[in-house]
């Protein structure tokens, strides 16, 4: 492809994209294929010469729009919002083009010096605690992948200071117990069975009538455990849980973390955006507690994935659990300590200039575009958990404090289920299951970039219209 | 953004990108900057309002590109190559348009069923074992971030495999050892290390005078932790080394390891792709012995990072090991098994539409564009070898059957870093550094996409003219 050719295509996907991203209602939400349709349309083999770009462009329509459930749909409301907006895709593009690679400060410093700021930025339009920045006496920012990735590292982190480091070289995790609520992400479990810290030394604390952790619990099974000659070492507190969106109690978490010498990790990945609006700041309440917090601008603020926000307020023991230095990465500004090589601070080696769709986004709308947004959602959610209160065959199962509703029918799981299965297969809309002390119930995440009253109120009466 | 303020910006950044990268010439290869110049040419703080696009763009200018060392420089020749290309770059912004979640089959059925098709189509261009398709008994393709994570990955599956999967309950390694020479890459340390396999469980094998590993140490080493008591798991080969791109001999290694029962992982990360071309498909030799294989199209392939290819002979391990259900993330699909979900065939959850830059590449390009670019790469560098064997303050190091070649003054380390250090002032080339068996040696990796016999040939007279 010339740079010519480059050119002419690249304007005509830019103006591909602009078409769908406007046209997205057209769709039905969810994919209608079966397993094996999309690659059943494709040929089994690779070509044995060159494509003219018409075709290649033209099986996106063909080949891959029937295979995409469309995330970016207004009337999207599974899942967790997963936002792109234009000027993210222009900084994620601006990054293909760059080509570099920041795993070390040297082999790009802007890809590093950036991220950096940005980290910096998001700490302070968030009202997060100052411990956070880069410029703090030991803290600072990365961006992750995403939070389950966040998430491990902050294990690592937490295993490496309960160790005295001393699992670098023993890899001996035998003694050590986390804790979290049977509400935590999957991540948790994932990120921890990975450190080597298995189910059986993975305690589920019981959460209250409110799927939020209980405190009394907490210190309970942590004295036991210690009784017991283990090592309590890491609790995850879930600001917004993914199935019911639970707010743990951070102050009391924290307090214990701080007395037993826990590392307290808050995974807020995606209600932690809320306090870009200052009214929904108290998501971060007790957050000085924290250890390490992450919350993803690749959920509710427009950024598209991967941007994930890591913090840590003690970075010496992040550096412990993963920097390794073999010759051909050494560079003299980072032994000069002057650098940060973020390569140290993640679980890979290699990684993109992801700051620059952050960047983008923040200079191009403004944090009033996103805190507008994040309103917006709020107020359509409390305006349907209205509308639900009105239905009497209907019941709300968890408290909804800001952009995720799960409702139930009073006939019980059979009907629920139904009611989410006959939605989803008018493709008008598109709803998650999930189950709540046993109970099934459906998900009602409000956060799509475009998503208005409208939608909201059309995936009521679909909700209400095959309820039976 | 407006769609109109988005089409425009975006042709004009499709420019931009063109410009850049016909142009990427004009700059000094390394960045001239000291930390802290770049984040002190940009506001320490963010920004109250929305700010005009053009001043965002022209900071690209302003403030990125003296912070940028160039990895799409034609006289590029540290690290590895790590090309970008243009339809690679528009596969990218193809999938920051569409904005969907590969995570599971159902939350885009075209992004897993697209890559699940294009890591076959790779397998049979790189020649790779047929147990490593998606069609085979047991195998499967994944694309992954990078190389690292594959490793973890590998690692992990081999850890469940190994102790029945009684690690993901009791978490216990206390008895798994693993095996690579001084010559594996840092990531293999880090995987290790991660997965609860601190370094006094990880043999260092001994290599011959080629940096490739002594199959008959390694028989011996396993043999004495056996004798120990200890439970011999994983042993990686190298197929090019980061180092000096040394090969690990497969076939000797493989047999010990079926042998043994010990997983056998194969890190190619740059040279693996030298397969597509058929005379250096004996890159692959042995690989039939594989449980898993990782290589990198992110790197010599021209498709911009991140994308790594995966495979494994075993599924069953794979999934053992990383693959929890919570209730939100059930699909009628998966459990039927008509569906592969892979978010449990990576670390992370959240995935991005990675395959389209491949596809996008392949079918553009056609394999013919990259064994093209493959075979004049490894011509240069044998050119390359033969310019270095006739100036006698040189020698070569280490074998060169590709693109790297790795060099050092017969003055000894002192005049050799001072060579490498005074070439890379130039900004005319980078070059790395690296030690091999205690010596100092310069890495001349050719790789760029657009590296021609002339850029080599000025990048060897750079370095005679500041040999002293």
């Amino acid at each position: 492809m010339t740079p010519e050719d480059f050119r002419r295509h690249g304007h005509a996907l830019i103006d591909w994209i602009a078409e769908y991203l406007e046209g997205v209602e057209q769709h039905p939400v969810g994919s209608r294929v079966q397993p094996g349709d999309i690659r059943a349309s494709l040929p089994e083999h690779p070509p044995a010469s060159a494509e003219p770009w018409e075709d290649i462009l033209a099986d996106l329509d063909r080949v891959v729009m029937p295979g995409i459930t469309h995330w970016q749909h207004p009337s999207f409301f599974a899942y967790f919002p997963g936002n792109t907006s234009y000027p993210a895709i222009l900084g994620d593009l601006a990054a293909s083009g760059l080509g570099v690679q920041g795993m070390s400060w040297v082999t790009s410093p802007a890809c590093t010096e950036v991220e950096t700021l940005m980290m910096d930025w998001m700490q302070e339009l968030l009202g997060l605690p100052a411990a956070f920045r880069s410029t703090s006496a030991s803290g600072g920012g990365v961006i992750q992948g995403s939070a389950s990735e966040a998430t491990l590292t902050s294990i690592l982190a937490a295993r490496w200071k309960a160790t005295g480091g001393a699992v670098n070289h023993d890899g001996d995790t035998s003694r050590l117990v986390a804790y979290s609520t049977s509400q935590s992400h999957s991540s948790i479990e994932k990120g921890l069975r990975i450190a080597g810290i298995g189910t059986e030394h993975w305690r589920i604390v019981p959460h209250d009538a409110d799927f939020a952790m209980r405190p009394d619990e907490l210190a309970r099974m942590v004295a036991e455990d210690r009784a017991g000659g283990l090592v309590p070492f890491w609790v995850c507190a879930n600001r917004g849980t993914t199935s019911s969106l639970a707010f743990d109690p951070l102050p009391e978490i924290g307090a214990i973390a701080r007395r037993e010498g826990l590392w307290l990790h808050v995974d807020a990945a995606m209600s932690g955006i809320a306090a870009l609006a200052p009214e929904h700041r108290w998501v971060n309440d007790g957050m000085e507690l924290a250890d390490s917090y992450c919350t993803n601008p690749h959920k509710w603020m427009g950024v598209n994935f991967d941007c994930d926000l890591f913090y840590v307020a003690d970075r010496v023991a992040l550096l412990g659990a993963l920097s390794i230095l073999p010759e051909y990465l050494r560079s003299a500004a980072a032994e000069s300590g002057a650098a940060i090589d973020y390569r140290d601070w993640q679980i890979p080696l290699g990684r993109r200039f992801r700051a620059l769709k952050l960047w983008f986004t923040i200079r191009s709308g403004g944090v009033a575009e996103a805190q507008a947004m994040i309103r917006r959602h709020c107020q359509l959610t409390q305006q349907l958990a209205e509308w639900v209160a009105l239905d009497d065959r209907f019941e709300i199962v968890a408290p909804h404090p800001l952009n995720l509703l799960c409702v139930r029918l009073k006939a019980g799981d059979t009907a629920t289920d139904a009611m989410i299965a006959a939605a989803n297969d008018t493709g008008l809309a598109l709803f998650t299951r999930t189950v709540l002390d046993g109970q099934v119930a459906c998900r009602i995440s409000v956060g799509g970039r475009t998503t208005e009253a409208r939608h909201v109120a059309a995936g009521w009466e679909l909700l209400q219209s095959v309820a039976t």
